[in-house]
């Protein structure tokens, strides 16, 4: 019996890619974790998640353990709601789906938008897991390049037009992640924001807003694309996600769009609800303060942030650039005539890892002198003492 | 903008289908619910999560709260091959996956091998979730009936010759509920399993055995399809899953199958692992000593379904009748003459919920004289009124 005979024929062209994770670095015991887009372990709720799973299993007893009847669990759509109006976006409740995670959001919307047909345009550089689920559903892409103030919606203008003289196929979604973009850090301007939304209604097509990293702002709040039309863009689906901001082994994402789309995402989302995971961090926000726990994430954030960017100052030679960051979790460095995918086992034999560029791109030889570096995991030392050894490596390479 | 003209072409023909869920009744306030095919209220360990989230929160602290880290969510693993093991399945760890219930397990299986031109073979009746997710891939079925011995290999002997002799297309996967069936209680007789594993290897197609009720037994133990051929026949994808015996909100199955499936299962699979919710109920098992919670739970399901069959005889109407099960949850009711989707209405007026019929058919017509009662939820009381009342409703109707 050949298993792969019995394979659908969707699923066949998608197989022909990479398979998913490869760019998860193999880490050795005790490296020095720049790799990872986890949150400070300090910053992870543990004791309140605790105490709120004790209160909520003592108030609802069995009811977040069945399949429906917990209101703690139906009362995380009414908090996710609040928290966008905080972001001046109003959402109904029929404009909004829970997800496990972002991932699975991003899954789901390629589901219902994308098949082998279409075309979709992503930000070059952009989240390596979203590339790989995209290439799960199609091979036709337009990839932007990305600046310091974010997308180049002056490329994206060109090659729709472009596209559109030569009656190509035009872009049906563009995804983006337009603060605090993953891997580069940077926020696309408030006049690039307008130009994206103004060329979507211009060539008709959706937004997909990756607002993983939104909340995690050093200083100063960016207003999200859903936002601008009114509170409610209807050309933007909108990606939000707890992963950064209270933990991400609690796998709670969302999406806030159109109802219409909403239902089909439902539709299709088959894993169906997980009432004591919404039920826990309902209860969790709840009894949190997420306010204050939000404004103390983001103080830690901008220090190691803060303090990534002086040793980097410090210690990289010369040619070794970067951008800097106004929130999230990441800095994107590049490091010229250095292929970063072949360094890293020299760094990792040297204590500290990073996800090399490549990964990052869809043609990954656009890749090969850049290299991502998170802040968020490691403590001050782990800092400071990654990017000493990160340097050393470096110097050593361009010697 | 209208949200439908951006659908993907794969999804368009599965939108015309009913939507997902119609299946569930609307249950008014204080009724008796013999709809619910969930767990009895006492027999969900809601103390024992409670303490063992707290154990696993004090020992690993931020662990279970990240993508990955936990030993206790890895762990999880090796407890379900135990799980396995105790009823004859050998399963190596790179050929089981983790998944958010059976449903996401039935999604994922179908998403690799189901595209517009495969052929399903499916129990007539079975599984209502299970048909609308395979509707969400292809139109193309083959049904065939159930009887008090589980699936009637014969009649699929019988279409599949027939089929080869017209060169009319094979099915590529039967999917069946082999043990405690849902909606029938019914279990498939060992000669029929040992037909049903011939024709697969004959006709050359896999089988998915959803065995979510198989602990659920009330005196014996069946063999699951899977354990057949030395523990482990690569030709059974093998469907598990936590919720009927532990809880369905903490949303964990599995799948078994051959390893370069589970692979494929993986590659698709975008919602991550769940290591909060995995690493919980990993603690949760250990520290439950499940062989006594199972043996318990066996005797509670074993007197609520005697007590449910004793209500039946004593109140119904002579013609109506329905199989004993040896396990599961569900007793499946004939009612000759009536169409129980019309009389739902009226039972819940008379405060008695049941899911009727139809739903369990892809042809709906011809589970119009059916109705599916659970006796796993309700207490004594409710499964005494709740069949009085029902066989009023139904004694009315007949007059």
């Amino acid at each position: 019996m050949n298993p792969e005979s019995f394979f659908s024929k969707d699923i066949k062209p998608a197989l022909q890619n990479e398979p998913p994770g490869e760019w998860m670095p193999v880490i050795p015991q005790g490296c020095i974790r720049l790799s990872s887009g986890y949150p400070d372990p300090g910053l992870v709720p543990v004791e309140e998640l605790k105490n709120s799973v004790v209160k909520l299993l003592k108030e609802e007893k069995d009811l977040p353990l069945h399949y429906i009847g917990s209101k703690k669990a139906d009362g995380l759509k009414g908090t996710l709601q609040h928290l966008m109006k905080e972001r001046r976006m109003e959402i109904g409740s029929d404009e909004l789906l829970i997800t496990s995670g972002a991932c699975q959001a991003i899954d789901l919307i390629a589901r219902v938008l994308i098949d082998d047909e279409t075309v979709v345009a992503v930000e070059s550089p952009t989240y390596m897991e979203a590339l790989e689920i995209f290439q799960n559903y199609t091979n036709r892409f337009m990839t932007i390049e990305i600046d310091g103030n974010g997308l180049r919606t002056d490329l994206l203008e060109e090659e729709l037009k472009e596209r559109r003289e030569h009656g190509e196929k035009l872009p049906k979604v563009v995804y983006t992640i337009p603060t605090f973009q993953n891997p580069t850090g940077t926020t696309m301007s408030a006049e690039r924001r307008e130009h994206l939304m103004k060329l979507a209604d211009e060539y008709n097509f959706l937004v997909m807003e990756d607002d993983a990293y939104g909340e995690v702002y050093f200083n100063q709040d960016t207003r999200p694309l859903k936002s601008m039309k009114r509170g409610n863009d209807p050309r933007v689906l909108y990606i939000g996600s707890l992963s950064k901001v209270v933990a991400p082994g609690l796998r709670i994402g969302w999406v806030a769009a159109d109802k219409e789309f909403i239902q089909t995402l439902s539709w299709f989302k088959k894993d169906l609800d997980h009432p004591f995971s919404q039920a826990s961090v309902s209860q969790l926000l709840h009894d949190l303060e997420w306010k204050e726990h939000y404004s103390a994430l983001r103080k830690v954030y901008r220090e190691k942030c803060s303090l990534l960017l002086s040793q980097l100052e410090k210690h990289m030679p010369e040619s070794v650039s970067w951008y800097v960051p106004q929130g999230g979790y990441f800095v994107w460095v590049q490091v010229p005539g250095t292929d970063t995918s072949k360094l890293l086992e020299k760094a990792a034999a040297e204590g500290v890892s990073y996800v090399p560029g490549k990964y990052f791109f869809l043609n990954q030889e656009e890749g090969l002198e850049y290299l991502r570096l998170s802040f968020s995991y490691e403590g001050e030392s782990g800092i400071v003492d990654g990017v000493e050894r990160l340097a050393r490596v470096i110097r050593q390479q361009m010697k």
